[in-house]
């Protein structure tokens, strides 16, 4: 890594947490320069604005959430247990290394909506990727006939997608947690009778 | 009505899709003005301010929904026609008289987060309400032998207002409106197998 490399690399990481609970629009400059402690300058040295530090930043964020995700998948055998990975990660962010501020697509995709297109993209494609990823393992599970062949892998997996956000949003407005918990308790029992 | 109490509701009309399509705090006193004909002098003649108005137009939206929602259950006699009221409502925005800009909850309750307390308040007793008349019907139609005594109404009722809501979220970031479709659909099953 050169100098300058570690440098982004530095900002990114003091401002990802700044840009998943202020959001991404609503980041300032001067927020930028103060979790970094660097000047205005150094962040324009870097980045050609506050737009792709904002860019990259989600990225770290999404990536941190995939790593987590990724990591705790692969401890585990069974496609239910892989899929009840999200289960237990969205259940307890504190347990893991998850972005403070919350789920990064959440966050970017009700914040994003018109004011940031590329934004936008980048919540969109990473709620497509979650969906496919999902499915994927649905399908691998019918085919190991660890699954009931009569699922819609797509259907399943939107609805666990749509369950766990929808949750997580109704909590964030309610400042209630135990209706994500009781939420996400109905993703458990979803996935437990798949098979 | 006295010509005062006309002009309030005629504000309120105007600027309620306003509000609900641009944002609530997102929306100027320009757009209210543009929107209504009417000068800044006649808008704070009639309201303290654009939060004001904001909370006004918010009321008038939810308003929209519940009475559509309303309307559609005292035609129908079982309780689980009357919760496919929501499916068929939120699948088809259109053939009803919905507010322009689609769930007023949704739009308020991920934008109102932090900027506006109050109405974030209204967004979350709209959501807490809802999640209640579901579970209210649900606890009815168990009384009345026409669902399983086993479901958990509380939990039930959470699953459809996040499925429903995630559903219009993931397909307004996406684009991809057969998402809903298909999330909503998730939905009509779930109330078609709790009797």
């Amino acid at each position: 890594m050169t100098k300058a490399e570690r440098t982004r690399e530095f900002i990114i990481e003091k401002t990802a947490p700044v840009f998943n609970m202020k959001g991404y629009a609503g980041t300032s400059l001067t927020d930028i320069t103060e979790a970094t402690g660097l000047t205005k300058g150094s962040i324009y040295g870097n980045f050609a604005g506050k737009d792709e530090v904002a860019l990259a930043a989600f990225d770290h964020n999404l990536k941190a959430v995939q790593q987590i995700i990724g990591r705790e998948m692969s401890s585990r055998e069974s496609i239910k247990d892989k899929l009840l990975v999200y289960v237990d990660v969205y259940q307890n962010f504190l347990k893991y290394p998850f972005p403070i501020g919350g789920c990064p697509i959440l966050n970017t995709a009700i914040e994003a909506d018109d004011t940031h297109p590329v934004l936008k993209k980048k919540a969109s494609d990473a709620i497509i990727k979650w969906k496919d990823s999902i499915a994927a393992l649905i399908r691998q599970g019918i085919e190991r006939k660890e699954f009931h062949a009569g699922h819609n892998p797509e259907q399943v997996a939107l609805s666990i997608v749509a369950l766990i956000e929808g949750g997580i949003m109704i909590a964030k407005v309610t400042g209630k947690v135990q209706f994500k918990k009781s939420i996400i308790d109905a993703v458990e029992h979803m996935i437990n009778t798949l098979g």
